[in-house]
């Protein structure tokens, strides 16, 4: 549809671009100027490329408008619309590269979700964070060790934050059935830099269906289907966090995944656990994290109002 | 930043954007898998170029939300955020382009802008548009002929939207001290396709600064200001419809329009006009309508609900 049969002139203004750009002021940071110049050539270069026109722009405002007034406090619509084109995922990527550069041996880390919580209760080691545990749901003893991913040593006093939805599909913020923090809870590694607890084996669910999200995966005509996991956080003083999510193998979407968060690296093998009339599996996931040499670079592009973080 | 020393690996997985575009389903509509294509390419190849960092996405997604949390019946800040970055300029000049490629004479187009009503009074010819003229304002006598871009013949029975912005900046339906429907109107060619009212010279305003869009201009060290102009939408049956804007030759901010709208054939001379105790100055501006060979294509990208277009 692009292609032009008069070459010598070009079919849109070829200078529109490089005025939008040339628009900054001598005041923009570097970073933003950095960031901005690419996204405009690349939000124009898209434009121009399938030609969009003006109701089908109108149609995408429309949809950006409507996440955001979707979003609340236990809610990111937004976030969403960008998890199910891969943006998110893709972001996780690129940072985990940039801040491991110097040392190769760190957990991947794979996306957020929108279902943390600040506030994890600190729980004992080898406790449970199932409290309203369905008929259906299969306890596991989750266990392992937190290693110097340089020294191999174990390193006492990381803090693991762990969260999952039940068998229903629904984190407990979402399901008025279950207990405040079920599910969720926050764990200090020993001096063997061990950890352990109990959990539910995770089962696959939807994302939120109901919003712009669930009407671009509609229209694109894909499952909203995560695959079963286990969502992590794990934190030391002196080492880059991580902030991950674990896949149970035999789940299924583990190809096709609503998120795109799935890195083989990341999937595990959940084993028959005998001798514990508590758990009818186990899995053993030791972790490794990366000393924290550099400074880590906070998000500062809109920096010197409260107002972007909270609107 | 994004170059690999070691050319032979690529510094991300080279397969996850063909991945997400591959997620598309058999049933997504092809204009819809087009335009998803090309975005998702352009997005995740932004992500790389600059290393965007999770920080930074999700400050642009609670700018996204914002945008949306602020939006209501009489704002669209999604859509001034994109104004900003020149998006809507853009369509707006493929969106013409492809309308007219079967006639070369048809009046340049720009565009709407977000205070157009859709319930504007049909008035005289030659009557007037403003009724709380200011002390400062000076009255312009507008007047022209509509033609049929081909033949050249007038056309009688054209309706002409035209609105304007008071000279303090703000439209009627922005200011609670201008009359309900001041300062706009609808107006019908005669039977010699000839239009007239009485408006005033329309002067210089900043757009609104105080939601994404402006947090978005301040860190770009951008004014918000554009220039001195007036909003035309010419429909007839048969020919395709016409937004435009006409802007002051003499108006501050020709070469720097906060959202990116002036083209040179939209650029008018007011001059001074004698004889007449209404009116300072006068405007002759005349129209060609392109006819209307082609359906006009709907924005149907997100079809299937009513959500999109009244969330």
């Amino acid at each position: 549809m692009a292609t032009n049969s008069n070459k010598e002139e070009p079919r849109f203004d070829p200078n529109f671009t490089q005025n939008v750009i040339n628009a900054m002021g001598p005041k923009t940071s570097p970073r933003m100027r950095e960031v901005m110049t690419s996204l405009i050539q690349h939000l124009h270069d898209f434009a121009r490329e399938i030609e969009l026109t003006v109701d089908e722009w109108a149609e995408g405002v429309a949809l950006m408008n409507w996440a955001g007034q979707m979003s609340n406090d236990r809610r990111n619509e937004g976030q969403l619309v960008t998890d199910v084109v891969g943006l998110e995922s893709l972001v996780d990527e690129i940072t985990y590269k940039k801040a491991s550069e110097a040392t190769d041996y760190a957990t991947q880390s794979a996306i957020l979700g929108p279902f943390f919580r600040h506030d994890h209760p600190t729980r004992e080691k080898g406790s449970t964070i199932t409290f309203n545990t369905p008929e259906d749901a299969q306890v596991v003893y989750m266990y392992g060790v937190v290693t110097d991913a340089k020294t191999k040593k174990p390193l006492a006093g990381a803090t693991i934050d762990v969260w999952q939805a039940s068998t229903n599909g629904l984190y407990e913020q979402q399901d008025e059935k279950q207990v405040d923090h079920n599910l969720r809870g926050k764990f200090v590694t020993d001096e063997n830099g061990e950890y352990a607890w109990y959990c539910i084996r995770p089962t696959p669910y939807p994302i939120p269906f109901d919003g712009p999200a669930g009407k671009l995966l509609q229209v694109l005509d894909r499952h909203p289907y995560r695959p079963a996991h286990i969502h992590l956080i794990v934190m030391l003083d002196g080492y880059k966090p991580i902030t991950t999510q674990i896949f149970d193998k035999d789940s299924k979407y583990l190809d096709d995944d609503s998120v795109f968060a799935v890195k083989d690296s990341l999937v595990v093998e959940f084993t028959e656990r005998k001798g514990d009339s508590e758990a009818k599996y186990e899995l053993k996931y030791d972790i490794s994290l990366a000393p924290n040499n550099d400074t880590v670079a906070e998000g500062t592009l809109l920096a010197g109002s409260g107002a972007i973080s909270n609107p």
